[in-house]
């Protein structure tokens, strides 16, 4: 890149946000786009939210997969106001959700108001978007945010640890790199186990059940250079195929890539 | 230590028993001991068992507070055979539990088979005994050890993040070190965040509330020498402070030393 090229306003406009200041411009209905790349430095999260009923069960299903699921929140049920974040409101600060109905997707919304009750229990689960600063600030590619498309992200045939009605395969994404690269990433992503952690796997797609890297079950196909490995990392997707069971009436969820935006800074998620 | 000096049979044969066979002897009725020293590299676990409505709520509280409350496992209502221990019964392979009812302590018993029904949730919770075995081997003093002696506990003035019924104060337990040995621990027990990782405090007892060294709340004093202070971790009994809430009617824990032992090994436990 060109260390002289004219910055863009708009980019760091975004990056520059507070989120706070985020979370009052979509809470004003003037933000609804994806959060990738706004507040740099601050921590994004998955959103769930169900009946209370519910709870026990799905918190042990994050639980018992960390990897995809890493807990940054939990409220008591009937709060929308998370400890991680001063003043926000889970039931209008995301710029985008969508509603479940017994796994089924009923809408997709601004706010979630009136779907919000004293017995819904909201769940805020760590995204990958933290530990991507980190690799890129040493050096590794993050070829998705290079191309500027959406991760690559694939269902694969490993089951995660199931948990009452919550069973799904674990949901991972794709980053291409050479071998040093990798090793490199696994080492600075084991920081970050609150944002996915180590890779899950390295190399052979086929051994986890992934048929096709050009063919993601969501996001978008990145290029794979010569000389370079899938490095495979857990996906908080994961959490949203688990929360969205058949046997779950009312599930709530952000809408992909419309995250949470949190007052916790990205360093403070790191073990070491 | 003299190493030519004759082995004790009784603590060799206890360090290297099998998780299984002392599970096999505790069902037997033929091991009523506590369990510190015995198989030596496995992984042994706090207690606690509730009625399933108030498991959300521990369950959160656990995950609010994870450096005194680290989940080894959490099993379905009316299960007892926890998954990190093959053919275990928890009603029955612990060496002794304590019932409590609206927090007051009840009974003693050895196995609590007529306590347990289908609505009980069992929660197993990591314990230091595991990294004192790694400061051990790196030549740091474990001075309760040493000493033959309970690790000093303390109640602190350090409130934990409470969860529906459930609150309490911090527990910690102390060890006396040079500070460069402190700096060593820190780092060795960071690795081991699932059996409270990295100290929570260092130094200045009155800070957290402890008023005297001498005497702590629950394990025996320990001599500090000169040139020591004292390295503070986060505590299992904190688990058990606050699942014996007078607001639960009927509450299952371990006796005091007298563990689960999992056929988990130590270095399963570690982050790296």
């Amino acid at each position: 890149m060109n260390p002289n090229a004219p910055i863009n306003p708009d980019i760091m406009n975004r990056e520059r946000l507070y989120p706070s200041e985020l979370r009052q411009m979509i809470r004003a209905g003037k933000w609804r786009q994806p959060t990738s790349g706004v507040c740099a430095g601050f921590v994004q999260a998955n959103l769930v939210m169900l009946p209370q009923e519910y709870a026990f069960h799905f918190l042990l299903f994050c639980v018992r997969n960390p990897k995809p699921c890493p807990i940054l929140d939990v409220l008591e049920p009937g709060v929308s106001s998370p400890a991680i974040a001063n003043g926000a409101d889970l039931r209008t600060d995301l710029p985008k959700y969508r509603v479940y109905e017994h796994g089924i997707m009923k809408e997709e919304v601004d706010d979630v108001v009136d779907f919000f009750n004293d017995r819904t229990v909201s769940f805020l689960l760590g995204c990958s978007f933290s530990f991507e600063r980190a690799l890129i600030r040493a050096g590794i590619p993050v070829r998705n945010v290079e191309e500027g498309k959406n991760v690559s992200m694939y269902i694969t045939d490993v089951e995660c640890a199931s948990s009452g009605p919550f069973s799904c395969p674990l949901v991972v994404t794709m980053r291409p790199m050479t071998p040093s690269q990798a090793i490199r990433a696994t080492q600075i992503t084991t920081r970050f186990h609150l944002t996915h952690g180590a890779p899950v796997h390295i190399g052979d797609p086929a051994e986890i059940g992934i048929k096709d890297l050009d063919k993601p079950d969501f996001g978008d196909p990145v290029t794979i250079r010569q000389g370079e490995i899938p490095v495979f990392w857990a996906c908080g997707v994961t959490s949203i195929l688990a929360a969205t069971s058949k046997q779950v009436p009312l599930a709530i969820t952000h809408s992909p890539g419309h995250m949470f935006v949190s007052d916790l800074r990205d360093e403070d998620l790191t073990i070491l």
